[in-house]
């Protein structure tokens, strides 16, 4: 698979560099880039056929690209396209395939048996529910209770895998004996998708609220693009993932801040979450 | 919920009457219809603003419906919509999520605590592993083996879910505890998605080679399918879930057994599987 | 079709009255809602699905819909669903049917007779080309030209419909005549899509850079929106319509003006037009 | 362009021939492949990942991918992707475009002037109305009728183009002069599409109900595919493309046929149109 061959293809030797390497992720996953389509170049392309003589302005390149993300252009950032092969644990599986606008190969426990591997957090990653985000975590347990948590995580896997093999060996039909599983278990897939849905896809978790789980295979997908697309990729940094959304009454409070006025929330129609949003953006304590 | 209201839209009586009924389905599963939009009049509708005057030799209904489903003319099926409400294991959910073109909104256990409700499967329906289909059941087992099967995914399952409640009593991110679930744990969500779509998921899963537990599922939506749209449902029968689709080498030896030659599978060029599968169409003996 | 039958679905009574009404749009076009599944109760039903006891503090069913809107939740969106019966000008329906994410049935001409009905604009709409929009129009044109450009559209169409016609009568196939017409020609076409698609094409078609034949559709289809589900509508308003995207680069900027800061242009790395876009949202003149 | 670098990605060398090459169509229109992923091998990794050790008796690639096309598993298929840069008459395009599942970057008349060129038929092309096929073409026309058309075609075409261009002149925007031209005027587009949906395209466009000239772009392509993935080619011509779909009745029928029985149309369920396809795939006359 290493050899080379000639294309006439657009070629991205950053990306090039890095396909068919297993780059770990969590404690048995892994991201291979095992193909792709276009780059910074065949945005440009794409985008210059719809404008045909009328981009003459936006005759630099990078410019274009910044452009197009931050209009949110989207066909030209469909043209470019990647296959990654990516092992993961289950529950993170599940998050993942709710992203609808891509193509999936997913290893099957109806064809193959698991291996007995499955994903049980670091230390750090132990946490207590967050309270204030009702899907989220907080701070880290204590060692005490997080060797605890580690413990169970591990027996209860490793004793439902050994059920799972001993029924297999007794003749009972995979896709039975896998329901015994647990959802820590790790499976594989391919995953094909354009670099327009990879960006949403991006957006949404390799973001702070996304499971640590999910972020830690969205953080190595940032350094995918970011060797593939280098342009786009800055785009949707500054365009997208460090820009905020003013809604029609954050943009008039932002109007009356710039005067130099004075607001408070009450004077405004602002959720709670939303001034503390609007605050924090604006490096303000939220009062 | 079943107070009804007066609408200008197309109504199917049929339908309604299911409306909010939780079919059981497995064990602890259920499926209620819970809205819709369209009906065979609505398929007909749309079709006729296509084809216009053109339609006049198709001016009767049914077959304008059977016409479009044999020729697959998607888009006027993709008017009508249908939005169930279903409960089921976490393995029979990933096989339907695999159904990409259609919405879901799940229950998400990073919000809320799975109850301690699991799938064990009836005694004729634990089976030995298939030795023809690599994917599915042959057999079912012995009592023996069955009970202890039966056993060991109780016992699992009722031991992960106590572990699960354990860890959320003692302050761990529900995101984490959910990880120690076993996949027949029950999940739920609702499900929305246009005719053309569901057939197509119905032609799969509600099929012979369907593991037995979706398939379960996808019996009661071809009921539901038959209230909604019967005609369509008819059409849907005839020309694709009961129809077949000859190769075009089966398509020549079938022309040679009508005309009364003798065809023997080495002189055609079909593997051994379409050979029995052709034969078995024929209600002839595979030799 | 108007008599009215008992359901158990959701109705909203507002959209009712509209239903089947053909709205008048340009000078032969129309809109008229044909059927709707769904309204602003359906998607608080699908969301708390999702988030089952989690939502305890979103009790407030308007608050839970702005906050889907505000963080882009798309899935309990897509879950309500509108069907629309549009005619329209060809090069309307052309930029129209860019948006894929939805089903059409359109008159098709290989089958019907295209009456003879085209667009021509009103004298105010007749404008010249925009010397800062490169996809735009500027002032309209004085009085003579405008009738100059009125007459060419209205004898060009005519001539073409008329050759069209003969050839038709002259037995020619109707797929070939139709070629003969020109793009400003109408058409129709029923129209299906789901609430989070179709405020999608709101924020595109409805907005100022959309060309003005499509938004002025577009602006219809925001009153049909507003009656069906008036919550998630001003929730649409208020978080995307009206609101706007600063990048990081604009929102480091609005931060040293919200402090009091002097900024030009040439200590940033806005683009021309970005700094026009920001000054604007911020009632400044772009200095 | 034609510069060849190094890849290590799957590369197919007869595909790479055509690259960048305009394959003409029609009178001005073309087809040039511009990018690929993927080949006959990508097609089986992806499928291997999803059976694991289950494939092993279907260890020839040959066997595996022919497999895949008969039993319509799709996702394997989706992992190819091919670009194609395509200039055809708006009329093409727009049944083109009905294909939502692929994108399009069209070259857009808002920004860019249309070239005058535009479609006309050659002489063979030019039919009367099909009396037994409401959508289709009959016989060529005589000369003299087709010559009147040819005539028709042109200087209508020529006469809207020019004052197309009078009016830009004139200072007009080019989105409303461009409402004056007729749809035979050529347009053109990027086009990107996996394989399982391009597959689905020829399907319906390289088919003999197909217009004529979709299918000459379509007949183009069928050539492209082949040279790209000619064992998923082959399997197509197989499965697909050269195979039929027996309804249920058909099939009961085709079954008294096998054992020599005589079947008359009256004894059967049959309409006269699926009647008259029976027995033209039996080699049989309808009678």
């Amino acid at each position: 698979m290493e050899e080379q061959n000639l294309t006439k293809r657009l070629v991205v030797a950053a990306l090039e560099d890095l396909l068919f390497e297993a780059i770990p992720v969590l404690d048995h996953g892994f991201i291979r880039a095992v193909d792709y389509m276009g780059s910074d170049g065949a945005i440009v392309q794409a985008a210059r056929v719809s404008y045909g003589r009328g981009t003459r302005s936006l005759n630099d390149d990078e410019a274009l690209i910044r452009y197009l993300v931050r209009m949110r252009h989207s066909t030209p950032l469909e043209m470019a396209e990647i296959k990654l092969h990516v092992k993961l644990p289950i529950f993170v599986a599940r998050q993942w395939m709710r992203h609808r606008t891509s193509v999936y190969n997913e290893l099957s426990a109806r064809y193959s048996i698991l291996d007995r591997e499955f994903y049980v957090p670091d230390f750090e990653n132990i946490c207590a529910q967050s309270k204030s985000n009702k899907q989220g975590r907080g701070p880290a347990l204590e060692e005490e209770r997080s060797n605890k948590v580690i413990a169970i995580l591990k027996r209860d896997a490793v004793q439902c895998h050994e059920h799972y093999n001993e029924m297999i060996e007794d003749g009972v039909a995979r896709e039975l004996a896998r329901t015994n599983l647990t959802i820590n278990t790790y499976t594989q897939f391919y995953w094909k998708i354009n670099l327009h849905n990879l960006l949403h896809f991006l957006s949404l978790r390799a973001e702070g609220h996304a499971q640590y789980e999910i972020r830690a295979y969205a953080e190595v997908i940032m350094n995918i693009v970011k060797a593939w697309v280098p342009i786009a990729y800055q785009a949707f940094l500054d365009y997208r993932f460090n820009a905020v959304t003013l809604s029609a009454e954050m943009l008039r409070i932002v109007r009356l801040l710039v005067k130099g006025e004075r607001v408070e929330r009450d004077g405004t129609s602002l959720t709670n979450r939303e001034w503390c949003d609007l605050m924090g953006w604006l490096d303000r304590t939220a009062s």
